[in-house]
């Protein structure tokens, strides 16, 4: 029993993370995954995305029992009646999740049991951009801040290192930092 | 009547938008917007965000009665329990959301009432990269393709205007695409 509970560390199986690093190692097609949401109007700045399917390792998944449903809108001010969190804040969110994650993951791997893991997120925009009203401003966010309050059974210096790693592995890091290259294509049938 | 009818185009107050535009046009201070999202990691790739308080025009906005709450995760593949969508999904979910909203808006704005506007977003990654596996591989998608179908009363070459515009003008597709400046700060007390 103690062998098999030792494998699980901040909630993740660390033999089946080897596992997957060893599998991909062997056979690096399965590294190819293709992740997807689907968007659809509802009224004003409400919209719906369905989230479910996906590509990964050579095959359709077909693990997920059912689809998920996440509501965007926008508060008052943005001329909406806070149907969801706005399309920003929902980035803000994509951002504190993969970083979390990340970090979570890269903390099982090294061996560092957490305890706490909080962050909290801020970024700024002036709004002339996105309106329209505005070339000196961007759409986007200037800047955006992310603080980390991080506990666990490790030193802070490796608390750190363990943060640092994510920052470096993170996948919507990586895109918010340095962009995607974006196709839009339209149908008006 | 006709009239209090009239200015609601899309789910959107008309009225109300061209009021705002004048507003910010009268006082641009009123323009600096800050949004955030708190998150909390509750177990392996699991962790939540709360979302509610923002600043806008000059003050904490307080018209929200509550806090939308988010879950993230991963699917069995990526070592998760399936507790929500992964960081990965929603930031194309922010993405279709923006750029829904701001097509929604800007045909309120030119008069062209819509009937239906669905999307759906791919992206491509190969997890060699997230997973430290790989230099060749960035972290991210390596692109993302958004299909929009758009139907409404104007003709073909008008929706693909509205489409084209809103792409300019979406904060959260300046942001993919472009990038955003980002500070981490990790506390560990």
């Amino acid at each position: 029993m103690a062998t098999a509970t030792a494998t699980i560390r901040n909630g993740v199986n660390t033999d089946q993370l080897f596992a997957t690093l060893d599998a991909i190692k062997a056979d690096p097609s399965i590294a190819r995954f293709q992740f997807r949401a689907r968007n659809r109007w509802i009224a004003g700045a409400h919209n719906r995305s369905t989230i479910r399917d996906f590509y990964a390792a050579n095959q359709e998944d077909t693990s997920r029992d059912g689809e998920f449903v996440v509501d965007a809108g926008e508060p008052a001010i943005l001329l909406g009646t806070d149907t969801g969190p706005n399309p920003a804040e929902y980035l803000l969110h994509a951002l504190a999740a993969c970083l979390t994650t990340s970090l979570v993951y890269v903390a099982a791997a090294r061996g560092v049991h957490l305890t706490e893991v909080e962050s909290t997120l801020e970024g700024d925009m002036d709004v002339r951009g996105a309106l329209g009203l505005s070339d000196e401003y961007r759409n986007g966010f200037e800047r955006i801040r992310v603080s980390f309050r991080v506990k666990g059974d490790a030193p802070r210096a490796k608390l750190r290192e363990v943060v640092a790693r994510a920052q470096a592995r993170s996948a919507v890091f990586d895109m918010v930092a340095n962009g995607v290259p974006l196709s839009v294509d339209v149908e008006t049938p």
